[in-house]
């Protein structure tokens, strides 16, 4: 087992109904006054969660100040307005209401309020972070997993620049998980958001040194985002389903899912990052279309990785070694299921059904190099430049 | 899935070498200048352990106090004298090196330095806690989590109460875990540690509503036990066997096991720390004993939860169904499996083994009816006065 210091420091409030009366609560037990309120597209507006936020805010005596239209793959030029605001109005904390994509410009906005520079300066040195201000979320799809841990991933239009901003300051003080809030998440996002969480969860899975514990929790992870993912689909307002999916995504990224675990650099991400970062496509179907491809190409290389090969197909696709003739075909059937459970979720079959093109991935590949937060060297099977070409190449 | 609220702000550091240099700094970053040392029978002195965190805290500018001999099952007395020398010297941190008795005492320490009455007013009340000093913990055996939680339990010999102490206030700061701190763990601690790291995943597995993330996480947490505890055994530097054990011992009572799923209300612990309150047995021990005869009564008095054996047999002991003719013997060869795991690691075959009669077993159900942190209508299977007593009587 691997050394490692964990802080998770975030309080969460799960479950049906669980922002009205503890939200104003929570706010007024801290003695926030000032808030800025984030939002995505107005989806919440539609929903009645906005008019509950504001009774909420206004219950708890609270001046609101609203910072709307984030994007998805949220956009330097949102943090720097939100920032703005923060400074010019005294802002004591900001509350996200959304996706992964509010709460992760969000973070940043609470950084970026308590520095005297423009907010990709942060992105670029998270050292650089010395203060953030406060920040609550309210979850409203199960995915990134943004609402209990310290990063986010910003992009910069102007660079073509996809890249994560992090800091033992940005762990949200209290994040709000009410699963019926996901009830009218659109399929094709409610599609993405459990390919992000599955991913997250894989890119803690395949690593050299898997910790048992860690192991039974992501093992569990994945076998909810492939029961309960259709189930959600199939009734939008299954409440069970939603609920798991909500919970399940909730511990794909802090950090517990890799304590006592080789360090994983999420390189799926990586290579995800770059292709959203040229062509702003879906990030969860960007990875659940990298995915397979990325585990083919690694158990190719270096096929001693295979044990773990034979833990996805018996541990998370509950296929039976007896039922296989050889190891390898039981490797390749629960493969074989992975991709057919992507494509059973209308996942396109490839990149370049989105519009993507091979002429950028040498590009892609170096930028990775020299700006990810580790070298592809510790990745699960070390990958060249060459080789990260390949799983794009693959992956059209 | 069921509501909850989480909230485990515990800093882990957690690894070989983990304390030197570490522990010098969490406490300067922090400003902490007067230490109650806290610990047992004095086991860290012969390890070096002592001479270790001496250095820590000599090299972080502390003046240091010590509180030594806190018993196994802690005495309410050793709380109040250790209250009475944080008053008297102005204390800032309490320092528990130990195990689960004296993190227990010392979370009692921590309250009853801010109270102004007897530390048992606070067992009795929790509510009554309205401030605590900070807690650092170097835990020395892999049992009960307590250096991850918020709770601990108390003994008052006067009264023959064994009672938990809990509250917001007392989880610790940061909790230090260095797995070869465990190697000079006697067998029979080491035994009584991981039956009680798998009765705490026990009591938070026979629910009714199992959350499918807590399944994962407690059915890897027990094939742990099961798996590493003989290695640990037979070979007590295996750092890799000890490791294992700690860590998921540490998260045995942090709450996560529990999340979403109906709540517990730790029967098995209940109905031991009525017998250790009367007889100073080792509670690992105790839960071992009744565990099994928990189990098997619960079954014969409601057959509808039959499922949840068929998951311990098969998810925990690996047992394949195809191997039984029937769901029922698949039942009866994992509870045997367990039994006869309990068995080979030199647990007593009964209650009576330990000098335990059963005398005071009536009055024994009738305090955890009065006294424990919920009604046994709550259990897995609701039990009255005479059901605790038959448990205790088939345990004998």
């Amino acid at each position: 087992m691997q050394a490692f210091e964990y802080y998770s420091p975030t309080k969460l409030v799960f479950g049906l109904g669980c922002i009205k009366d503890k939200l104003s609560a929570e706010i007024k037990a801290r003695g926030y006054h000032k808030v800025l309120l984030t939002y995505g597209g107005g989806s919440i507006k539609r929903n009645g969660l906005y008019d509950l936020v504001k009774s909420e805010l206004t219950a708890a005596g609270c001046a609101i100040f609203e910072l709307s239209g984030i994007e998805p793959n949220p956009r330097v030029t949102s943090v720097d307005a939100g920032a703005a605001m923060c400074k010019e109005h005294g802002i004591d904390l900001v509350l996200a209401v959304g996706g992964g994509s509010t709460m992760d410009a969000s973070k940043a906005i609470c950084a970026a309020a308590c520095y005297n520079g423009p907010a990709w300066d942060l992105v670029l040195d998270g050292s650089k972070i010395k203060a953030a201000l406060p920040l609550f979320t309210i979850n409203t799809i199960a995915a990134t997993g943004s609402e209990y841990d310290n990063a986010g991933v910003i992009t910069n239009w102007d660079t073509k620049e996809k890249l994560p901003i992090g800091s033992p300051l940005l762990w949200p003080q209290v994040s709000f998980l009410d699963p019926s809030l996901t009830y009218t998440v659109p399929a094709i996002q409610t599609v993405a958001g459990s390919c992000d969480m599955m991913s997250h969860f894989f890119e803690a899975y395949f690593v050299r040194d898997l910790s048992p514990i860690a192991q039974g929790l992501i093992e569990a992870a994945e076998r909810i985002a492939i029961t309960y993912t259709p189930k959600a689909l199939q009734e939008p307002t299954n409440y069970e389903a939603r609920a798991k999916l909500l919970w399940a995504s909730t511990l794909g990224c802090n950090g517990i899912a890799c304590l006592g675990s080789s360090a994983t650099i999420f390189p799926c991400h990586a290579i995800e990052h770059e292709v959203s970062a040229y062509y702003d496509i879906t990030h969860g179907i960007g990875l659940a279309i990298i995915t397979p491809r990325l585990l083919r190409f690694w158990l190719e290389k270096d096929p001693t990785v295979a044990p773990r090969y034979v833990d996805l197909a018996t541990n998370i696709f509950g296929l039976r070694r007896d039922d296989y003739e050889s190891e390898e075909a039981l490797i390749e059937a629960g493969l074989k299921a992975l991709e057919d459970f992507y494509a059973s979720l209308g996942v396109p079959s490839g990149l370049s059904k989105l519009g993507v093109g091979s002429e950028h991935f040498a590009a892609m590949a170096e930028h990775i190099k020299t700006h990810w937060i580790a070298s592809f060297d510790y990745c699960y099977v070390p990958m060249t430049n060459e080789d990260i070409v390949t799983v794009l190449d693959r992956s059209l």
